[in-house]
């Protein structure tokens, strides 16, 4: 039996009969064995979203036969399509401001092989000292200070980290400077920011005083794509914990800690496996 | 050993030192003996809330004896405070519109003993038949449909049979027309209602058509004190079901029911318990 | 464009390149079009097992067309199939003791139309009047007391009653009585019971009072298929509930009924929806 | 005004009429100013607890006047009771096997003051290379391999460690390792453990393989206080996820070292703000 390699599909196309049909005879003909797959029919927009996991026999020119092959059979659905094998590690620029809890719970998970990423940069408006406590090991770290009067600059020199690394995914692990639209539009699909509320509840700055305020009975926070509509982005993963009239803001700082963390850490798992398909102001996460 | 009565005493003053002392020797004095307190001291305000459960010796003038210390004390500290008999029901007016799940979920919990509310009276903007399959038992139901027009008459109505009643809580349903503020300032504190969103998250009307058009992945409902804002009243109860893309709008009506039912129900015992203290805009909710 | 009407097949084979290809293929030629698909590979078994929606064009013989071309394949590949009409509601006996929250839940959201279950029968080992305030309308009401020396008896007069009705469906909502062997295993795959605990925590009898003792933080309820071995039965939802020291067996109770109504009716939903493929002691359970 | 220190009075002594008056005259007369205060009447052992905070001015004989004035009162009602100031860190040995998560997450929310611990230790039965990333700083770090033959003399090092630390807390962060009956009761009360299990439902080894083989829907960890009779002391907190089918026992132990984490940090927490009071075989814990 020769060596299997497991790679992922995921596509999206208007529906129409046929579609899973032409899947899995192309996947079938290049000889994959599919052990996982996901699909989707939206009906308001009438789109097909699929995701595929699949073992193919490893040898010389497999993977670039199966793109040519699945590149036909897309060209007759107009799919977009990704194809990804698994075990390559995504690409990740980290950006952090001064509380670094989701960055560090990310690179800890990093390092225990939870998550399936390549951490090639970390960018923060602070200064190193700042995460005295943090071992970056090799990952290069950048302090890029920014202004309004010096945002252009800044911005300049993340793109310059972010092509020149070649990163996959920007991960703004509690990164709180506003990105300009020119930025924000380079980096569509693949910058993901966590919102330490649970949107649309609370938009803007402050959000836990804000809930406070209001006296709320849960708090929660939102992972989503970033987009020019601040706090507006599709959003990928959302959780909740209980509080109560004895909860001061601190104490929902505290508690909101554990649900950022935790709710980063999925949306950045799904993207590294291929789960989020965007789908408008939406988005289409096969989550298990 | 004398036959003993639980009561249950409720407070709110300004915060100062001797108040948990106070309130003790006073309990203690009469023979009371306390079986659960709790307390929050709120910060921001300097209030001081309380909440205590006791059982007192069961003879002629105990109530009255009772009351008297408790005035007494009281006005030194110049609380706000109720007290009640614990086995003494809530009289309590149901109002509800098309969607029944609610409205039958409190009858179940009043029938078998869980809800200790005394249902005087069924107020609907729906004849007797869209709810046919409700058996009513001796409930008074009044048929009171409403236009523009005809509001300040049916609110007329509305209030004749609250003040008729001697109602100590309106529970809207889902009872889906919007009160006067007239109304509403005179059932300021006790009347409660569901709104089937997460608030602040979605506001108004179609709340889960609305939920799905941005893509949040938990649902949530709201059960809250009505106030002249409309959906800005204290919140006293809140709970969310997680959803994904393939749900639709259907099914996060579906899912919503089941959220709507049991966060009502709980805001329904919380308040017939005395649970809840109202403190401006928010609410102390001693919830177990 | 023909009127579509919507099918429900789902499998289970041996693991074997080629299986999804030859499903899509089969509903692609019979003129369908697949609305939801999904699958599980279970490595530890190399068992494969498929849900699939689809929509098929409604001519005289199409399901008969359909039903032949999906048994032909079925034979290459050995699987187990099923294929329904999404419309055909489950034909369903309930089983009932004292507590009758289980019941009277399912009843409601049968009338509202959420859960598609035809109730042929109610069984119980208690006399009408124990249930008197539920309107049964149609639904043929058996009382069947029970004692051990009747037991044989009274489980003739339940086996009469679900074959004379054609019932898909069994459940015990709360019934309280150990089945035989002999009725469990002609029940087998049909059969779902609500267990008042979160197995595998506490087995056997007044499982609230068990967790009690104990001091757990938290409680549930499991569904289940019945199998000989009670409470051992396969799993298919669980859920639950936080509690603290202050709550007493009786409230443990009282919280227990909400869990209770919804694990068991989240359950039943899966049957009727045919999400449900039993895996040996496990299910799978596709359950959105 | 003078300055104040925050003080926390933890008691337990069988129920009678006058103990809150008692306590809170007390407290008055020591001029201290309660905040917070919880108690909880446990009406199957006649047993009452309480726990209070209070703000005390700040004076030379001020904290050994007021350990006078509860000793008076606590010798009348036959209390058990605690006094700590609140700012006081709890010196903590960290005990852990090749797992890190726990300890990992734990001197993180100590190293961002979330958590009110003095680290003195950490055990490790595993050399120090095993945990090459993480940064101990000033902690002690003691390699302590164990075999059984060398338990006795192992546990003597332990014992050692604590009591020469003064330790008034020991976390077993995943320490896998069972201790002897013999430590066990001489750390009663202060060990607390981190079960991989929702107990009572898997005990004993590879939990999570069991909870797959057993095809559960959900997994959850306990935290506890060790006891002689392994994973049945008493248990502190506990918390649950959701999982699936198509969750493989690797995926349940990534799910599980988030539960894990929160669980065991909540339950320290809980201890260094005195939340927790023992019961025989339960705890009551004053969570909110």
């Amino acid at each position: 039996m020769p060596d299997m390699s497991v790679y992922i599909l995921t596509l999206r196309c208007m529906n129409r009969p046929g579609i899973v049909a032409a899947i899995s005879s192309t996947l079938f003909g290049a000889g994959c064995d599919i052990t996982e797959a996901q699909q989707f029919d939206a009906w308001e927009s009438r789109s097909f979203f699929m995701r595929v996991v699949f073992r193919m026999p490893v040898h010389a020119a497999a993977e670039t036969t199966l793109r040519d092959a699945v590149a036909t059979m897309a060209r007759e659905f107009e799919m977009h399509w990704t194809l990804r094998a698994r075990a390559q590690p995504t690409r990740t620029v980290l950006m952090v401001s001064r509380f670094d809890h989701c960055l560090v719970d990310l690179l800890y998970r990093w390092r225990i092989g939870e998550l399936s990423i390549d951490p090639v940069a970390i960018i923060a408006n602070h200064p190193r000292e700042t995460y005295a406590d943090i071992d970056f090991g090799d990952i290069a770290f950048h302090y890029l200070p920014v202004t309004a009067a010096t945002r252009p600059v800044q911005e300049a020199r993340i793109w310059d980290i972010v092509s020149g690394t070649g990163a996959e995914l920007v991960v703004l692990a509690r990164y709180m400077q506003v990105l300009s639209d020119s930025l924000v539009s380079r980096l569509a699909g693949r910058c993901i920011n966590i919102h330490h509320s649970f949107l649309p509840g609370f938009k803007g700055a402050r959000p836990y005083h804000q809930a406070f305020a209001r006296g709320v009975k849960l708090i929660g926070a939102t992972a989503h794509f970033v987009t020019g509509d601040l706090d507006e982005g599709p959003i990928i993963e959302q959780d909740v914990e209980r509080i109560s009239h004895a909860d001061s803001p601190d104490d929902l700082v505290r508690k909101g800690r554990d649900i950022e963390r935790r709710v980063l850490a999925r949306a950045v798992r799904y993207f590294t496996e291929c789960r989020i398909i965007p789908d408008g102001r939406k988005t289409i996460v096969f989550s298990a």
